[in-house]
C-alpha cells in the first residue's frame, strides 16, 4: 500500500473559546501519520460531555478545539502500519481507546485503557505533539481522540472500531458513547440478574440505555427516577415499570424507595451529581446491593461515605463506556442493533444537518430531546 | 430428646461499666430456649473489638455485659428444635450468624446475615428480649450473639458452627473472628490471583492473616505497611516480601508505593482509620485495582473519595468475616488448619488462663502480642 500524503480541505464546527457558539469554518486536515486513520464523518450524536467541554467545564480541554465524539463514518485513508482498517471500511469513533498493549488492556476484566488518561489524546494532540487540524493558519486542538464535528477527522487506529458495512451509520453512531455506557452499565458492569429490582437515577440517553439493559437482562422491577416528570413516558417505553418524580419526594429518597420497594439489588446513578450518587449508594440493599456510578461529576468534587456500609456488604463501582473493550465490543453491539435487541431509533428524537449544530445544542436543554443526530453532507 | 431446664452456676468475667477492669464473678446461666445452645467454653481469643467494646466505643453495647466472641467449646445442652448440633459436639462461636432464611443468606455471594444487624443479638439479648445471664440478681447483657468470657454461654443455633472433634479447641478458637476475616479478605473477598502484587496496611492478626491468604493464593509481591517497625519480622514469617515502616515515609504513601512498585493489584486496609483507608484506595491500580476495607472505623466517621476514581476503574469493597458464610465455612477452615494451610499456632504469641483476662487485655498494647488465648479451667 502506498500512503498518499494529501491535505484535505473541508468544513468543521470550531469552538474558538469557551461559552461561544460553534462556528462553521473551512479547515485543513493533515494526512494520517503512522498508526492513524482519516475518516469521513457521516453522522454524529451530540452528548452532554460535548456541551460541558464547550462551556469550558472539562479541565484538560484546550481552545480552539473541534469537539464531538459519538460518530460513525468511512475510512478515507490510513497511515503506515495500520492493519485493522483500510479505506472504505465503516467505523465508529471511540473516545475510549483499546491499545491492547497496556497493563489495563491486557486484563480481561478491565477496559479503561491507559492511553485514555496518560496518552496524547488527553492533551488534545497526536503522539508527535501536534494536532492534525488547522484553521486560518492556527492549530486547532483535538478532543477525546475523536473530534467528530468536522467532515473529516484523523484518529488513531486504537480509536476506531470496524463495523458491519450494512449498518446504517446515522443510527449506529450512537454506539460511540451514550448507549453502550448505559446499556453496559446494567448488562456488563452490574450484570443484572433475572428477576431482580433495579433503580435508575437520571433518564437521559445513559439512564434510558441502562433501563433497556435491565429489561433485556430480565429485571422484574425497574424504577426510574428523574426530576423532570416529562421523562415518565419515554422511560416506560424503554422498560421502566415504575416512575418516581424526584421533586415529589419530600423526605429522603432512599427511605422512600426502601419503604415502597423493599431491598433493591441494583442502583445506577446516571445524572452526575454528588447528592444523587449518595442517594443511589444508600438505596442499594445492605448485604448485597450494587451501586454503579455512571454519571460524571465535576472533577474536584468528592463524595463522603460511611465505611461501615462497605463492611456490611453494600458495593460501589463505577464505569467508563459500559465496561466495554471498545475496539472489540462495539462491532458486537452493532450486531445486537441489527438483531433488534438494542433499538437505537428510539433514542433518536431529533435529526438535524451538520450546519444546524448550534440548534442541536439548544435541544439538549428542552427536556424532551434524548439524542439529536447531526447528518453530514 | 427431653430438655432438662437446669440453671448452671459458673464463673464469668463481667464488665460492669465502660473503662473498668473485668471482674470475675459467679453467674447463673439460664437453660437454652428454643433454637438455642448452651456451650462450655474451652478457649477464647482476645480481639480488638472486645477492647473497643470494653472502653464503651461500640454504640450498641449496653453494660453490664459479658464480652468475648472468638471461642471454641463443647455443647452442653440444646433447646427445642435445635438440629445442627447435640450435646458433646465441638463448636466455634460465630459473631456473624448464618440464619439461612433471610434475603442475604439466600444469596450465594453474600454473607452479612440480616440477623447480625436487625436481630436480637444487636440488642444484647435473645429473641424473647431477655439475656440468659444473671449475676447478683442483675441481668447481664450478651455481646455479639456470643459472650465467650464465661465458662458457659448460651448462643443461638445460628451462632455456632459444628466442627471436627479432633481439632484442638485452644487453637481453632481463632477461627471465630480474626483469622478468617483477614484470610478471607484476600482469598475470598478479593480473590487474589497468582503472580499479583498486594499491599496490606496494619499487621495485627487481621493483616497477618490477610498476608497469609495472599501468599497461599500465589501473590508474588506482598507489601506490608505498619507504623510499628517491630512488625517486620513476624510479617515476613507470614509471607510478606517487603515491609514499609509508615513512619519512614514523609511524602504521600500512595505515591511512594506506586513509584517503588508500579501498579498494585490489591490493597487491604486492616487498621481501621480513615487516613489509611484513603491511602489504600488511592494506591490500588487505576484501571483495575481492588481495595478491600477490613478495618472498622468509628461509626460516625466518613471517608471522602473522588467519584472519578471509580469511573476510571478503581474498585472499593468491604467485608465482614472474610466474606465467609459462617456456619457453612468455618468447619471447612478447621479442615484447612488440620491440613496445614492455615498455621494458627503462628498467631498465638501468648497463652493465659481465664483468670488472667485483665493481663491478656494489657498485652494487646505491647506491640508484639498477636493473639492471646485464654484457656478455661
Ligand atoms: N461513565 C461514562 O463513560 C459516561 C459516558 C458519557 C456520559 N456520562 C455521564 O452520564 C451522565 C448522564 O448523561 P446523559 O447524556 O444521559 O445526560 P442527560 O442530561 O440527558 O440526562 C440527565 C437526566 O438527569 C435528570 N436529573 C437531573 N437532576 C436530577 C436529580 N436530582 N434527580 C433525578 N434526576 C435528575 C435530568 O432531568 C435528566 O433527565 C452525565 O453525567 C454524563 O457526563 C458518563
Ligand atoms: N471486617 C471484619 O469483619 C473485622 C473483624 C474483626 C476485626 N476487624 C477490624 O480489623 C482491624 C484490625 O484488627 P487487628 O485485630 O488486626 O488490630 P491490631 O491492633 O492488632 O493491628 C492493627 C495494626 O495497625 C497498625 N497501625 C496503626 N496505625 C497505622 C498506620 N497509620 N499505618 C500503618 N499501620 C498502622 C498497628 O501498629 C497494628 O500493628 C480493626 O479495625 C478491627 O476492628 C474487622
Ligand atoms: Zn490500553
Ligand atoms: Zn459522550
Ligand atoms: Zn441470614
Ligand atoms: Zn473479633
Amino acid at each position: 500500500m502506498s500512503f498518499v500524503q494529501t491535505v484535505i480541505k473541508c468544513r468543521a464546527a470550531i469552538s474558538w473559546k469557551a461559552n461561544q457558539a460553534f462556528s462553521i469554518e473551512e479547515i485543513e486536515v493533515a494526512p494520517p501519520q503512522s498508526g492513524e486513520v482519516r475518516v469521513k464523518i457521516i453522522a454524529t450524536g451530540i452528548c452532554l460531555t460535548d456541551a460541558s467541554a464547550s462551556r469550558g467545564k472539562i479541565l484538560d480541554v484546550k481552545f480552539p478545539i473541534i469537539l464531538g465524539h459519538e460518530a460513525a463514518g468511512i475510512v478515507e485513508s490510513v497511515g503506515e502500519g495500520v492493519k485493522s482498517v483500510k479505506p472504505g471500511d465503516h467505523v465508529i469513533t471511540l473516545f475510549l481507546p483499546q491499545c491492547k498493549k497496556c497493563e489495563v488492556c491486557k486484563r480481561e476484566d478491565a477496559n479503561t485503557c491507559m492511553e485514555f488518561f496518560h496518552g496524547s489524546q488527553a492533551r488534545g494532540v497526536m503522539d508527535d505533539g501536534k494536532s492534525r487540524f488547522k484553521c486560518k493558519g492556527k492549530e486547532i486542538f483535538q478532543f477525546m481522540g475523536t473530534s467528530t464535528f468536522t467532515e473529516y477527522s484523523v484518529l488513531k487506529e486504537i480509536n476506531v472500531a470496524k463495523i458491519n458495512p450494512k449498518a446504517p451509520l446515522e443510527k449506529v453512531c450512537l454506539l460511540g458513547c451514550g448507549v453502550p455506557t448505559g446499556y453496559g452499565g446494567s448488562t456488563k458492569t452490574a450484570k443484572v440478574r433475572e428477576g431482580s429490582t433495579a433503580a435508575v437515577w437520571g433518564l437521559g440517553t445513559i439512564g434510558l440505555a441502562c433501563i433497556l439493559g435491565c429489561k433485556n437482562a430480565g429485571a422484574s422491577k425497574i424504577i426510574g427516577i428523574d426530576k423532570n416528570p416529562m421523562k415518565e413516558q419515554i422511560a416506560k417505553e424503554f422498560g421502566c415499570t415504575d416512575f418516581i418524580n424526584a421533586g415529589d419526594v419530600s423526605k429522603s429518597i432512599e427511605e422512600y424507595l426502601n419503604k415502597k420497594y423493599g431491598m433493591i439489588d441494583y442502583t445506577f446513578e446516571c445524572v452526575g451529581t454528588i447528592p444523587t450518587m449518595k442517594q443511589a449508594f444508600k438505596t442499594a440493599a445492605l448485604g448485597y446491593g450494587v451501586c454503579v456510578l455512571v454519571g460524571v461529576s465535576p472533577q474536584d468534587e468528592e463524595i463522603n461515605l460511611s465505611p461501615i456500609d462497605f463492611l456490611l456488604g453494600r458495593k460501589l463501582t463505577g464505569e467508563l463506556f459500559g465496561s466495554y473493550k471498545s475496539v472489540d465490543d462495539v462491532p458486537k453491539l452493532v450486531e445486537e442493533y441489527m438483531e433488534g435487541t438494542i433499538p437505537l431509533e428510539k433514542f433518536i428524537t431529533h435529526n438535524l444537518s451538520f450546519d444546524e449544530i448550534n440548534e442541536g445544542f439548544e435541544l439538549l436543554h428542552n427536556g424532551i430531546c434524548v439524542r439529536c443526530v447531526l447528518n453530514y453532507k
